[in-house]
């Protein structure tokens, strides 16, 4: 087991290095401070699909750089390997998850194209600073996310239902917490809801489809964020031939600053 | 010639419906509030390379949607026609202008894909609201616009300058100008420079490459912004077989508001 310091404190480079030697964790709270990043590689021929339902679904999907055909670095952070940099992958084949690993190196063909897509993580950063407490932090969890009702604008072969993530924000708190995100639109900006889970077919908060399940305090109000997931959504409902991605939660963590995406 | 009331007060359908029926006046000032496009339409095997262009270069190319191939509608305007509602078009062979057109119809191929890109004339409302002079509307021209000498980042088999609109502001109202159009981020933002003109390779302000040269009053500053022509100078750069633009400062009257692209 590789030991580390307070994974807040390390550098994007010393977190990368952990995870390329094998370290899986999820990455919430890693890196305090440097943008965080989801993950989908395709094929070429699968390219322009993507890059369009990002394009048409900016809220869930903003995209931060995409690669060259083949080419697994990015502007994101200068000698990084996003076949191995990160946690924790999925391997997918025909919309259906194949595998996870901690290095696709072996399964990167020489005509992928990686999207780098904006994470939550980002303005998580600017919540805490502002005071506003993260309960998944907290309570040493993966942040909850959860499959909506709401589906996406459909970009060629490509469909699916919008993912969000969930915080628990001190009903004080939400209004600042909807201006602080709201500021950051590279990052999924302001919430898709607040309140009721059902408004997005949401039936049970302590049942996420991914990550962990958090436990709301007296007086919390559930506030519901666009998410970096819904690609792999829209993977299992479109069904592409192959895809690889992060695994939920398991995310890039680039040499970008948070505050580099924040407007005004 | 058709006649119509103050241009400024025009619904966006109604200016559409005047350059439908082949009027030809540049579009500065006009439906005032309502949020104007650059147009650039590609057959379908260039549209991957467009869309990435424009991801890797946001702030001259910010995409405010894209068109399936063939399909001259937008969800930015119900009912409109991109081949016919602009007020001039040009068309584009091998990256050398091949003519303008008030109607682009007949030359519409099939498999176009229609990419509408962000203008600054939809953050100029917001200048105008706060009480910024607009030297080119007062004095009744077109934006002066002009090649700089900074490269985009390439994509695929496009590539080129950046292009930039400029603005004569007073001196006192410069960091108002900055903070408004900042916080459009879809419509260009921020300047990219502000002051010298010679710091963009543009030798002579009187002589801009495309729009109207504007006179400067005494302690106006130049302040440049990124320009959705850019597309236009990659075009001339990478000479795709076949394009069609708008002409300069011709552009595209939607019915989305000015407003529902500002951030917080």
């Amino acid at each position: 087991m590789t030991t580390f310091d307070d994974p807040a404190t390390l550098t994007p480079a010393a977190a990368r290095k952990l995870f390329r030697d094998g370290a899986a964790h999820p990455t919430t709270g890693w890196a305090t401070g440097f943008t965080q990043t989801n993950l989908i590689a395709v094929p070429a021929d699968w390219a322009y699909d993507v890059l369009l339902f990002c394009q048409r679904n900016p809220r869930p999907c903003p995209v931060l750089d995409v690669s060259d055909p083949g080419d697994p670095t990015t502007i994101l952070a200068a000698g990084a390997d996003l076949r191995c940099d990160l946690p924790r992958y999925r391997v997918w084949e025909n919309g259906k998850l194949a595998g996870e690993a901690t290095d696709v190196t072996g399964r990167w063909r020489t005509d992928m194209v990686a999207f780098s897509i904006g994470c939550s993580f980002t303005f998580e950063t600017a919540l805490v600073a502002a005071g506003i407490p993260l309960r998944h932090v907290d309570q040493g969890r993966n942040v909850a996310m959860y499959v909506t009702d709401r589906q996406c604008r459909p970009a060629g072969r490509l469909h699916g239902p919008m993912v969000v993530s969930m915080r628990q924000i001190p009903a004080d708190r939400v209004a600042d917490a909807v201006a602080i995100s709201g500021a950051m639109p590279a990052v999924h900006g302001a919430p898709v809801h607040i309140g009721d889970p059902g408004e997005l077919g949401i039936k049970d908060l302590d049942a996420p489809d991914f990550g962990d399940s958090v436990d709301a305090e007296s007086g919390d109000v559930p506030m519901f964020w666009a998410c970096g997931v819904t690609p792999q959504a829209a993977l299992m409902a479109s069904a592409p031939p192959f895809a690889i991605t992060h695994a939920p939660g398991y995310m890039f963590v680039s040499d970008k600053r948070d505050s580099e995406y924040r407007v005004g």
